[in-house]
This record gives C-alpha cells, structure tokens and sequence, in this order.
C-alpha cells in the first residue's frame, strides 16, 4: 500500500513532534521538511529526511500528499495555509479562536480555487475540546459547558513574564481550580468569574541584583494577563529553574453538565493530561493528515475542521476492522 | 423551517426517554408511537401524541422523518430494524457488541433496497464511548485503551440474581475499582484481570422464609455473571429497597494512555455520569436522528454507525455558528 507522504512546514517544537509522529504510523512516511531557515541547519531528527526552503516548496507539489504547517497563529499561518493551498493539501493548528472565520474563508478560498483540500485548527483547544464541547452540546441540549485549561505551561503568559525588566527566565504555568470544577460535577451549574476558575502559578529567575518585589508586583497587576487572576510568583536560582522546568506540560477538561426528562442529572466529561503539549497536537494533526489525504482522494476540496470530518476517517483500519474491534 | 418527524418504535424506558428527549430539541417533533401492545393501553407524556399499532407501520411510512427503535437487542432489534427500514430511516441503540457486525449488515440490505438510511449502535457503549476509543486510538497510536463501566444498574445482571429461587425484589450495580482506573492514569499500562477491573454490588430483597445464605452463595458463584468477580450481597427490607433502588444510573471511563516522541506519556479520559442511562440514551438517539435525517436529504442511503457521521451532523447550529462559538 503507498504510504501517505507528509510535508513540515516549519521546524519547531510543533515540527519536530509531526516528525516523531509519523515514526509512529506506519501508514505515513515524511516526504520532506520546508523551512524558512538555511536548510542546512535543520537537523530533522529522521536519518536521510530531507530539508528544502520553503520559499521552494511550489516544486515539490508533486512529491507531498499533505502539508502540515506548524507555524504560529499571530503571523505565520494567517499567511502560509492559503497560500501553500495553492500546491497541497494543508493542515493547521490554528489557534487564535477570534479569528477562525477568516482564516477559514482564507482557506476556503484558496483551496477551492487549486482543488486542495484544508482542514484548519486541529490540535486539541481547538481541536479535541471542541469535538467534545460539540457532541456534549448535542447531546445534552439543557445544561451548561465549561472548559478549564492545566495544569500547564501558557507560552503566552511566559513570554509575558520575560518581557518584565529585571527578568532572567521565566514560565507560567495554568492551574484549573479544583473548587470550581467539582462545583461542575456536582451540577450547581455555577457563574464562574475568570478569577474562579484559574490560578496562574509563575517561576521566575531573576537577573542579579533586581527588585524583586517590582517584579512580583510588576506581574501580578499586569492587565489581560495576570491582573484578573490569582497569581503566585515563586523566584528561584537558574540551576534549579532550568532542571524543573524543561517541559511543556498542558492538558485540561471539558464539561458539560445537563439535564435530561423531568430534571434528571447528566455529565460528560472530556480531559487530557499532557506530557508535551506540542507532541499531543502533531499527534492529532497526524491523525487529520490522514483524513485529509483519504477526503482529498475521494474529490473533495475546500477547507474543513474537525466537526466536517467523519472519525472513521482518522484511523487507518477499515469500516469492518472498526465495526468488530472498537464499536 | 419544518421540523423533524420522530417516530418511536417500542415505548418502554428508552422509548420515554426518546419523548421526553424531542421536547428539549425545537427542531423535533413527535410524530407517532408505534407499540405492540394495545395501543389504547399506551399513555404518553406528550399531549396529544398519536399512538399506532406497531403493525400498522408502513401506512405511517410519509408522516416519520426518522424512526428511532427503542426495543431490546437480543431479540427486537435484529428483527425490527431490517423490517422498518423497508418503510423509514431508522436509528436504533443496537448493544450486543459481537452481533454488530451481521446487525450492520442485515440493515445495510434493507435500507439499501429501500433507499433509506439507518444508524445503529448509537448510545453510549455502543456509541459516544467507541467514539472515544477510535480519536484515542487513532491520535494516540501507542498505548493501551481501558473500559471502566459504573458505577450503574446492569440489566442483564440485575435480572440473573432475580432467577435464583429466594429472591423477591433485586438490582446490581457494577462498580469499577477505583485502584485500576489510577493505574490506568499512572501510565501504568497495567494488565487487568477481570477481577482487577470492576466490582459487583447486589441488593437483594428475599421470600420471607427463604435462605439467604443460599441465595447469597447461588449469586457468588453463578458462571458468567458473577464467579469471576468480587461480589457482594446486601439484603434489605421491600420497603427501604424500593426507596433507594428506584433510579438508573449508570456511566463509565474510557481511557487512553499512550506514548508520543521518545516516551512521554500522554492521558486522555472520557467519563459519564448519567442519572438516567435510558434518557441519556435516548438524547443520544435524537441528535443522530438530527445527523440521519440530514444524510438521508443529501441523498444518502444504507447503514452507519457513529464512526461514519462527522460531527456537525448533530447539531442544530450551521457551520458558521459551530465555527465561531464552539471551535
């Protein structure tokens, strides 16, 4: 059976999990890594994988089944997916939620016009969450949905950090509060405010000789960030920073707690508890690879999410194999 | 816009649940109960609501949009479900896991011939739980999946111990072992014996005069149902039996604990916890009466299960409302 050839676009965190992914899909090989960087000081992780400029990827059309762009949301793929869906079948993890519907036009529009097909914001929020926050919603038509994020690592509220004078390194590290959720579970459907259901829990190396208390305080009042949330700050030595705090941890739950017939409780409860976020979602975005090939070969185009694709598409066993061993 | 026209098919628990279900979707409406009893004898919660003999079916056949079978598996379903599919779309909760296959194809053949659709095997276990297993399997695709049920009334069981000769009233409620599913969570990958894995929990309440040791022994040891499992047997009084042991609920786990990379350890875990087992089931039923009705108006036909329907099909929201609220 021919394998199912897999471009990177990109080489990141995000790329190199794509990469060690399709280590793990025996159905899928990597066709090839496109990189805005010198090709030459890439070292992908597979012996003899090859790495082309992305600025060259159009000649490669024919060597790639899907692209999987692993680029960030603020500028990268806003501009990328459309445009590699000139040449390619394209998936993405697109993730600034605002903004979906016009990245999915974008998409949309530019796949239509080459008859590629693109499938935008898989990963795992949005992604898994969603597909989850979706059947619950269905299914459980009376009630309420709550979505609480961690215990993990926010790349953004990091970088936030980093950028406070008198900052050496930094990592902020999401924490779902546990009063709240079993307040969920229990089915007080419960007005959360944000300071509810989060705590923000901060690791910081300071440079030698800083303030600080500025710091702390430079952190805890910062607007959109920390300032509607509590927020711990715990300052530590470098040595011991860089030992504990060396992963991407994530993960989260998803809640949806209803109400069937005369008042009769029900929940759904969807979670994940991450080892590496980034490796999670190539994983996922692997998964869609696969539908997007399989959706691609049956004529289709245009862009899709995670709610257009049917499951049976995801996995490589037939309709039989699924129907006997997991129905 | 025209509603969709719900027949149900067998109007026990699930049937109920399947009415009561249609007034919580303002897209649905009750079209008819069809039952094998004296029609006269059925009284159902809806006002008004038509009740047929099941009999009289086809002459109903361009008043139902979809026909949801709420009879039993082990000798309604493979019956019925062929049968009306000669008249309708049909959708049924079909759940003897090793039968599924002829089931699906028996059904297939109907609907085919008759150029209707049919979804079977739609619910929990069969139904949003194998959903879980396939995005799990197919996200993460090394690693051990695990299926904890409970805590929740088995049917199946609860009729078993009301054989044994003695016994008046029972209900059993299979409990899954709290130290297995952490094992599970651990990344563990434990091997789980039968005994490992759940509990079972009897309340019985005995004949005067009988002997309950007796009954407690004929229970324990009972092949299949109970010899392989730790088992306990409560007696208790008719009275305090019948106000404590009055509900259906039941739930479960699935769980996912797979690898990525070089070896970080990745969780994910579904879990219910549903008040009713049979209204949960019947909401269930009604949104993929929503996704068959759908398929059926794009002209689709033949038999499916909750693997071959994408996700959106559930819902009463568009595309663009799915992707702007819940992506």
């Amino acid at each position: 059976m021919k394998k199912i050839r897999i471009g990177i676009a990109g080489y990141g965190n995000l790329g190199r999990g794509v990469e060690l992914a399709i280590q793990k899909n025996s159905d899928m090989e990597l066709a090839g890594i496109f990189t805005r960087r010198n090709p030459a000081d890439v070292k992908p992780v597979t012996a003899g994988a090859k790495v082309y400029a992305l600025g060259d990827a159009a000649a490669h059309k024919e060597d790639v089944d899907v692209m999987i762009l692993c680029g960030g949301s603020a500028t990268d793929l806003p501009e990328q997916t459309p445009q590699l869906a000139q040449w390619f079948s394209v998936i993405d993890s697109f993730d600034t939620h605002a903004r979906i519907p016009e990245h999915f036009a974008a998409v949309d529009a530019a796949c239509k016009a080459a008859g590629t097909l693109g499938v935008i914001s898989v990963g795992w929020d949005p992604g898994m969450f969603s597909l989850n926050r979706l059947y619950a919603e269905s299914i459980l038509t009376e009630g309420g949905t709550y979505t609480f994020w961690g215990r993990g690592v926010s790349q953004g509220h990091s970088d936030a950090i980093r950028r406070v004078p008198g900052v050496k390194r930094a990592i902020q590290y999401t924490v779902p509060v546990e009063a709240a959720m079993d307040a969920v579970r229990a089915g007080k459907n419960p007005e959360l405010s944000t300071r509810e259901k989060h705590l923000r829990e901060c690791y910081v190396v300071a440079e030698e000789g800083a303030d600080k208390e500025a710091i702390r305080k430079a952190i805890v009042t910062m607007p959109n960030y920390f300032s509607d949330y509590d927020t711990t700050v715990t300052f530590m030595e470098e040595e011991e920073f860089l030992k504990e705090h060396n992963q991407m941890p994530h993960g989260g739950f998803v809640m949806r707690s209803g109400v069937t017939g005369e008042g009769t409780h029900q929940m759904i409860e969807y979670s994940l508890k991450l080892g590496s976020n980034p490796e999670f979602t190539a994983s996922v975005l692997i998964a869609y690879a696969r539908a997007a090939a399989r959706l691609r070969g049956e004529g289709q185009t245009g862009a899709k999410t995670v709610f257009d694709i049917a499951p049976a598409y995801l996995s490589p066993l037939s309709g039989e194999e699924l129907r006997s061993h997991l129905l």
